[in-house]
């Protein structure tokens, strides 16, 4: 057996961040051996510098580790990134350049021609941009790979297997989305109770350009957007995990429900033949009651790692509508990372 | 001054039943004078057969009123039906044999051809079927007038100035439902808590048919509906009451969000003109905010009775998305049909 | 008619000084006529400033005023104080010393030997601490007068009558209380959500201290507090408002549940006797329901400043067990300071 | 290896019995053979007659499982009781009559004089009533075995390691119960949304009597309850799972805080000693954290059969007050009718 990689998490004590402990405490390819906060944590134990929050108790091999800084040098290989957005542009790339592989949950890179937004299931092919980014960037060992926002990541899951067996035109997509991807402490409790908030601040503008750039091709070193318009409504609403979707969606081929139900049972990509770690089985669930998927009972179907889909009918503006959902603090942040993580190990692409 | 008319409500110890209890309490028009239920309940005080659920307390005037049974002969001149869709058809159909007027929240006989579905903004001309009603079932004084399903409701009066002035060619609507419209007891908390269940049974049909329906032109004695496709999504939601909805829109004529708000903010239908004691001023409120209209926030907007809207601005893949939201037992249903009730007696269709 | 007293409001933006302004803005004795809060807010339209979170919309007459800094100056007679904890102290001092009437929701001059902790129905006599501080501390027209902690007031209401009659020996108490309790953003979601929070730091120190000092007797210029016991367990539960008490009590005489309801039923003190603006009438509701108070159905009692009391019954360890409910931001919080300064005014302490 | 013994489950698709069904589908003493339900259930397949709500999937090995009618005559040696009051009496006398042992968790058979109400932690020769059940009863085989209330088993496991080393002489107790404790539908959500029910019929009763029961002694074929008093307020919380308790305590030694807290981690029961597979290790766990149990973080403390205890302090009228949580449905219902089997089998008491 291979020695396991050793692995640090940036941001360790916030929600993500707590999700990739959880992720990588017994992972059986990656060594959790730094974890790294903001000034006021470093130094102490993380049991002391972090509010728990998931409801599986703190892993006890994580509970006496020492905070350290966020800077190059921390005792690791790989980095996974829970930064906020603003200091993980600098910071991520300060610890690419130092060598480190970085992979990132924050928005920063994203848009980065170089820069690859991946989900394994869905365009492993894009890592060849690390190559670019290393030329471009002069990065000899170090590189960053992202992956999408959490409503971004269902949406795709679920156009996937569809867009590539019939082509989609368009798309418009209403989330009602989970309080945990506000983070924490994030919204207050007087605005969620007994509420919606319709508004969630640049995740519309995410939600139509994210998916286009993951099911597009890279072409001369950057990524060729597939060419279909996403239209999105995103809501906030007073469940804990999980986002779900209502999608509305016009394909070039036309099709039944029953159609689309066969390519997403029959989709087996990637990750599910290496039989990666974190790779759900199957990808995608497809739920036959007439009121399923549900945010409680769905969320953590596949470990939180599936994206569960029901209700699938036609639809009387576009051709066909359906539901789709998955859980916003696995699959859509810190398990898609790791998942990355994965695939980039399996593949021979990262050598410690 | 005139003398009120006499009103009675059916169904009236239920959650729709106390609001039309509770709006017809202290009206000018009306005096309440039967309050009808199940065979249960009838001989009792009201206050003691009724569970009284809303905030404000019972109004005085109803707590010693005994509760009759649900058949003609009650006394009053008009009634407000608050039953439940199975038994509506035939006891409504009995009470307008038997000379009463009928204005029913049920959706029994809502798509009988010579019944009309009214909103008092939208299609005040729709009441000329009360003629074709009585000639077609030989009906001397009584009448059937049904007020449109609460998620409807909302929907038809945010299109109903838009259509006028633009044209509506298709509409994507997502709905987010206060728990409310399921009635009492409803929605079991066990499956509310920390979840969206995405499924309302014959919500989404109800959606696509009955703004159609309100927005057409009636012809020889029944409506054509408007030529134009609705796709609806509907879910549950865990807040208390208000149905938020985000609707993308595509029109006849191309034109910018600007333009769809000062239709909105110019309408001034006919129940605003003669100033009806429900009658919103204004019928829709535009909210400028990003984060507005919000569920808790702006239900009440117009005592209930007005329909707020934000967020208008250009559609990815239709012309226009914006939000609308209102009061789903107000404005969506016990108010509606007070508001019908109003609407007919200033023309002069209520004599007694 | 005598001119209206010219009042301010201290902390104005924040949610108990949003409910001062509700309470204010409409006040048959009181104009308001200056709102300050922080610096950052300091210039702005109060519209602006200020993120409305009351379900009523923002009073009309406040939206274009402009807010003030927190200090002596500004243009009115009385201050009502909505200030955090420690900053209250010294400025609260300051406009005292400045000449204005202060009254006071914060805990920082709760204990000062030389202040009134007032509730008006309770203990009016403590008024007479103002001559005795102006003399202390050298002011010559200005003085500060507080309120109770928000559970605490709910307690001590349910006690005053009580305690006159029977004599109180010992309380055990248990509070399930409100979000809005712990101010904006306060609680956040996440913690709310399928939750209870055990714990509010300070609260039960408070709620053990406070009713003793009210239920006590000035005695040469301070207040010898009544000599009983108080145990407290407060927790904070997801409702939006509300505090409701599970109250076991011990009395001096031998008592019936009949008894003490007798006793809450006739209790008709001062306030109510000058039939003050904000005072409830009755001030205590006892409800007969054996399922009530409930947090939602009963917090709105007499506008939000009665207190209601049910389930009066035997208790198996002490004499009589009960519950007793308030809304903590009304009754707790700026209506009780609002209902101070009506005292004073009907007392003739108060000259401008 | 013995072969396992076969379980039925009665009342298997309701909110109970699926947690019967959770905890049995893979238990390595026993094998779920049998699931009864009511007569509308029986002959369907248990996933057709169950809407399955816990967040795991449903076990494979029952989906297909048909439902058999609840009478003696089917396929196991044991039965699991998650039958609702009222028809669980003669039902479960009718199966232990017909030599089934009967593990209830309904009320019906509790206070019988010869019906051991069990803890294993707490009361283990309770057990011997097994045998004057059977003398009295005429039945050779049978028994039946109850748990307690769900509200009880919290404060009882919290008291039993203090009653025993320091003696209790009264107990006042609030709790704040979760949502699934009233079984499905149960609670509407426009009852628990945004409120406190302060009351659950038949609760308080329970929480007098059933403690002092089990802490009691068996004098000649029946038990003296333990000779202190109990005063219980119940209160309904919208949280789905947890009972958490707050608790103040006279003692007859005078201790302190840590006494308690060193009783409570010194306590080694014989479920314990015997290494139960259901029974937790350690069986409290005492928090140090200043707002800790919640019910959200530690209601699965110990798979869910560990009581979690805190905030163990001084109380002001009693000697200590503290706060214990517990599972409502695991340790208050299906895991303790399971660990009470699992105790009766290591003792031999079972033969099949």
């Amino acid at each position: 057996m291979r020695d396991k990689i050793r692995v640090g998490v940036l941001g360790a004590t916030g929600a993500v961040g707590q999700r990739f402990v959880e992720l990588l405490a017994d992972h059986p390819y990656f060594e959790l051996s730094a974890l790294a906060a903001s000034d006021a944590s470093a130094g102490r134990r993380y049991a002391d510098a972090c509010r728990w929050m998931l409801s599986a108790d703190m892993p006890p091999q994580v509970i006496d580790m020492v905070v350290c800084e966020t800077a190059p040098g921390i005792d690791c290989d790989l980095v996974f990134s829970a930064l906020p957005g603003t200091p993980a542009g600098p910071v991520e790339e300060a610890f690419a350049g130092a060598g480190y592989g970085v992979f990132s949950n924050a928005s920063a890179h994203r848009r980065d021609p170089d820069v690859p937004l991946l989900i394994p299931e869905v365009n492993p092919g894009h890592l060849s941009l690390v190559a670019t980014q290393r030329d471009t960037r002069g990065w000899e060992r170090g590189f960053i790979v992202t992956n999408p926002n959490c409503s971004a990541v269902v949406l795709t899951m679920a156009l996937a297997p569809i867009h590539a067996a019939f082509g989609v035109r368009s798309v418009v997509v209403n989330t009602m989305q989970g309080l945990s991807g506000a983070g924490y402490p994030g919204v207050p409790s007087l605005d969620s109770l007994d509420n919606v908030i319709p508004f969630i601040g640049g995740e519309e503008d995410k939600l139509s350009f994210e998916p286009r750039r993951m099911l597009g091709k890279v072409k001369e070193g950057s990524v060729e957007p597939a060419d279909f318009a996403i239209s999105a409504h995103c809501n906030r609403v007073p469940a804990r995990e999980g986002h779900l979707e209502t999608v509305s969606v016009s394909l070039v081929e036309q099709v039944t429900p029953e159609q689309l139900i066969e390519a997403w049972r029959s989709w087996h990509p990637l990750p599910q033949q290496l039989n990666l770690h974190s790779a759900p089985q199957p990808p995608i669930v497809v739920r036959p009651e007439p009121d399923r998927p549900q945010t409680r009972l769905d969320r953590d179907a596949g470990r939180g790692m599936a994206v569960s889909i029901g209700r699938v009918r036609p639809c009387e503006v576009f051709d066909i509508k359906f539901l789709a959902l998955g859980h916003n603090t696995i699959r859509g942040a810190a398990g898609a990372s790791v998942l990355n993580a994965e695939l980039m190990l399996a593949q021979g692409m990262i050598n410690v």
